[in-house]
């Protein structure tokens, strides 16, 4: 289906209004760009910050979330701890003449797909031989096992790795494309940049991947910022960098991009949410996993039911991808074109347990648009174990527990003088009977007690130094007893929704645009809402007449003022061809200076209401056919 | 004056209260941290987004800027052009012995200062004997000749680089100050930090140093943007990198930073600015170099009379250091700790040809915070050669211009056929007759008719691959003729605005702090504006009883609707306390919920009321007294 869309879709059109208009556009063009870099230009930048105001409204105001600003650049040890500088790395190959480069899966799956839409032209005698190379063979048909072979190898190119990867591409004979020549064995290459940090050159350091790292090295202090309540959830905005293979796709696979990551902290016995009830009546498209297997397609859900039914993992889950769907759809995404896919075992970061994907439907296919992740205690638990920082929640207990323990009581009054200066080798050995720096580890306790059972009153052990020592029932005894809890120590889940703005932003692109068929020429609109329209009001004399000046500059300072970006066109073009530049832009709102016109609409208003109309019409307080309604009666008596 | 006043302030009380309150951190606190770079927490984040939020509505709305965001990976060859790969670099010196590494003139100033202040501790009695290491002798006085000396070195260490600042540091038996050893000879540094674009490991490239190159290879598409019309302006937030050797005094030298920078493109010949009236009676406290150099101190000015007195360059200039002023103000500078500082000329970045700084004062002294820098048309013209594309405005003239003009007429007919394969080394060599593409060298051309004149109408010439060609007066003629100019083009210039956010940001912290000396403990104030403060209202219960949550609920989930930002502190504390521990906060409203008090006076009103007074005291619609005015009446008639 993406497939035959993409072949519908006249992308080029959309991308060169884009181009033209100064949405984006390749950086460095003048010195001949890089791929994976884009700058946004006036429309774009001012679109992208109008979808940031309404996240942080959405997200960060309503929920209550706390904003945080954390650097890109990041010391390796804190990427070498949440595995990035080990795992972030995708497979290359290398064409062995060129020494072109390619991302190994990728190129499988261009390969295989090339040779299966040969065989389907060969098929349906579609096959144009004017692209046989001189000297080669015509293609032949593909036997149905090689097809479903390919087909296969399609589905699951995720599961090749290493050894596997190079097996698989020497078996399928997977050539450089355009050369035909060999390409070498797949090799990691990390997509992380890296820097010196300090004028040593000898502190490495990487550009983040992704915002998420900063939030958890602050956890200790946004806890506190909560006044330690729980649950709670970090916010941020910024750029993440990934070095990437082969940029492709426009704005989908770039190399540098914004993201806004949500980090929600949850108690993992507690994943109900507070606000549940406020979404689960909402009807979403899911993917799930299972359905995927089968070959089952799509289901139409109630949240509250998938809850209820095990197919989203829990609430906290569930709400989280409501309120991204609510956004999405706020923002102007179609919602016919949105779907929540969850991760397969085997396509799932190294640090997640459950993830379901915003997919969003372009002429490019379903893409990721927004990651929603359980990465359950994994990156605090690992930074805690790396800096010994105990990045834990403390709750106290409504009622305290009491349980069975086993300590070790050390007399120090007969334990000190008996080891003198040899104390600590032997203090070494007793906290190797520990599980962490509280707590004893009752087997271990109950073996020492037995051994010292059985020495009548002493054993003998060996130090952290390595030499012997003799340990007596009158310097440590082995006491069981029961304890009082007044408080649960534990590391929270982490449910974590991350968005990548440069994706949804293209994507609403696509979903925004149409042609309008005019009168003389076919003209592009992008049909933006108001919140999200790069400018709001367009303003224009009816004709190049100078006696309208004073009344454009009052209007457009007086909306200005009042914080809704304007845009004067008093160019010598006739309104039709003004108009049409400013569909263009998806400007919404027109104001002509005889205040005759608002849009193709007319209503007559003096300045300041025509300024507290557009103002609430962009704040979306009151929506256009208000107006129509509340106005037009007006017109007649005034003009 | 700044000294004097950096005893006095408790700089530390402030700093931990920034700390305690995560304004912001050291970043990778828990990996034991980097120098030079900090996290925003919650409040600080928020307080950033204010201020841009304001900037933006100040800058890019209000003076109808072009706002762009381009990328912080920046290739190699554009920053060769803009002169950073060359000269963005301090001088270093190493502990010859440790390895620890100083900035030259850093350290130059530290040891200096260090000796002069022992001097005057010795001259009035207050030097600590015990300071003196154990062996070595006590310091002397300095004599008046090496005092001075001291001080004429501190005023003009700028102007010391490479060889000279090593033969004045030897001079100077320049130390390492905490080991005692000796230093090595200062090295270049480039503060760009590097790193490699794509997977070949070939292609170098920089995290950018300022976001100012962006604008500037953006041009074409900008002018475009604005329709051709001149003067405008791009702008552009977002983050720069700077690898700085010593990173210090918290937030006001990092290595990662997050700049405003706006890039105003002037005709060079109209300086003049079409809103100057509406700032030409603004009086500022300007610091004009000859006044610095006088040491004649500041001087209070119109603006109007700035420019009229060739203080200040020209309008624009001067439009842009008074919309500079404003905005500090705006959201909340201390107008008496702000001044314009203008750049000597030995102090000037390499692109400049005038700066204004705007310096605020704090406990660090007055730091630059705003570049008001005019760069002519250096950037624009250095990309220019280096890629070929012309990034220039091409006007109408209103009347054509005449002028005289020598041009070369290639006979096409015969040159061709003459040359044959080689005309394109003949065509080199003709090219090389040329100013640039469209314009040739009239000497050039006049030295060449002379030589066909002298050669009977030919004359031998090398092509550009190195071999002798005849070239004929039936090939090429030299013709002198007047054309008519019908068009101007011109490389604009650039006056560029440069906000360093993190400097304001502390230097703000700094003007809105103090001590309210209570009936208990004293406690801490941030005194924001409302628009600027980091959370708008605290919502509270009297009392803890359960009955007041859904009424703190409604509240504040209609004032988030709204977005105004608000904060719940349902805490069993006091409500001394909790106002206290908002204070600290900077949270200029409160509502109690029983809405008898709003911050420390009362007013008495229905929530949508009460939600709407404060959404209008946010967004600066009205002020607290006219609230007062308002509603106190009814206090009485409805308790």
């Amino acid at each position: 289906m993406a497939k035959n869309n993409e072949k519908k879709f006249d992308r080029a059109a959309l991308e060169g209004l884009l181009l033209k208009r100064f949405f984006y556009a390749p950086s460095f063009a003048i010195y001949g760009g890089i791929a994976g870099l884009f700058d946004y230009g006036p429309p774009g930048t001012a679109l992208q910050n109008n979808m940031i105001n309404l996240w942080r409204k959405h997200f960060v105001l309503e929920e209550d979330m706390l904003e945080i600003e954390c650097t890109n650049l990041t010391p390796e040890a804190v990427l070498k701890t949440s595995g990035h500088v080990d795992r972030f790395a995708d497979y290359m190959v290398k064409d062995v003449k060129t020494g072109d480069i390619f991302r190994a899966d990728h190129l499988v799956k261009q390969v295989l797909n090339g040779r299966l839409d040969t065989d389907e032209a060969l098929a349906n005698g579609t096959f144009d031989k004017k692209k046989v190379p001189k000297g080669k063979p015509m293609p032949e048909r593909l036997s149905p096992e090689v097809k479903a072979e390919y087909e296969t190898v399609l589905e699951s190119l995720d599961n090749y790795q290493g050894d596997d990867l190079w097996k698989l591409m020497q078996k399928l004979e997977i050539k450089a494309p355009e050369t035909g020549n060999d390409v070498s064995e797949p090799k990691l290459f990390n997509l992380m940049f890296e820097t010196q940090i300090g004028p040593t050159g000898q502190f490495k350091g990487y550009l983040r991947p992704e915002t998420a790292q900063g939030h958890f090295l602050n956890f200790k202090r946004l806890l506190e910022s909560n006044q330690d309540q729980m649950p709670f959830a970090s916010a941020s905005i910024g750029k993440s960098f990934r070095n990437e293979i082969a940029p492709r796709q426009g704005l989908l696979r770039v190399r540098e991009f914004t993201m806004a990551e949500i980090e929600h902290y949850v108690d993992p016995l507690k994943k109900d949410h507070p606000r549940f009830h406020t979404i689960k009546d909402l009807e979403l498209t899911l993917y799930p996993a299972d359905r995927q297997l089968q070959g089952a397609g799509t289901i139409r859900m109630k949240m509250g039911d998938a809850v209820a039914q095990g197919v989203v993992n829990n609430e906290t889950l569930g709400y989280f991808v409501c309120r991204i769907y609510l956004f999405l759809v706020r923002i102007g995404i179609n919602p016919s074109r949105l779907r929540f896919r969850q991760h397969m075992a085997n396509e799932m970061a190294h640090y997640a347990s459950d993830c379901w994907d915003a997919e969003i439907e372009s002429s490019y296919g379903w893409i990721e648009c927004v990651g929603c992740a359980d990465r359950s205690a994994y990156d605090l638990t690992q930074h805690s174990k790396a800096t010994k920082e105990k990045l834990v929640v403390r709750e106290t207990l409504p009622e305290p527990i009491s349980r069975d323990v086993v300590v070790l009581d050390i007399k120090k009054a007969v334990f000190g003088p008996a080891f003198k200066a040899n104390a600590k080798y032997v203090t070494g050995y007793l906290e190797t009977l520990m599980v962490d720096s509280e707590t004893w580890d009752a087997a271990k306790l109950k073996d020492l007690d037995a051994k010292l059972k059985a020495g009548n009153g002493s054993t003998k052990i060996i130090g952290t130094d390595g030499n012997e020592y003799v340990l007596t029932n009158k310097m440590v005894e082995v006491v069981e007893k029961t304890e009082t809890i007044h408080v649960r120590e534990y590391v929270p889940n982490v449910i974590e929704p991350s968005f990548g703005l440069g994706r949804i932003l293209y994507s609403l692109l696509e979903h925004v645009w149409w042609i309008r068929e005019g009168d003389d020429e076919a003209r592009n609109v992008l049909s933006f809402n108001p919140a999200i329209a790069p400018t709001k009001a367009l303003i224009l004399p009816i004709s190049s007449n100078e006696q309208f000046n004073p009344f454009i500059s009052q209007v457009a300072n007086a909306l200005r003022r009042e914080g809704v970006s304007t845009r004067i066109d008093d160019s010598a073009a006739s309104i039709g061809k003004r108009y049409a530049r400013n569909d263009e832009l998806g400007t919404p709102f027109a104001i002509t200076v005889d205040f005759q016109t608002v849009k193709d609409q007319t209503i007559r208003e003096d300045i300041p209401t025509i300024v507290s109309i557009i103002k609430d019409l962009v704040e979306e307080r009151i929506t256009w056919s208000d107006v129509e309604g509340k106005y037009t009666a007006f017109t007649g008596q005034e003009v």
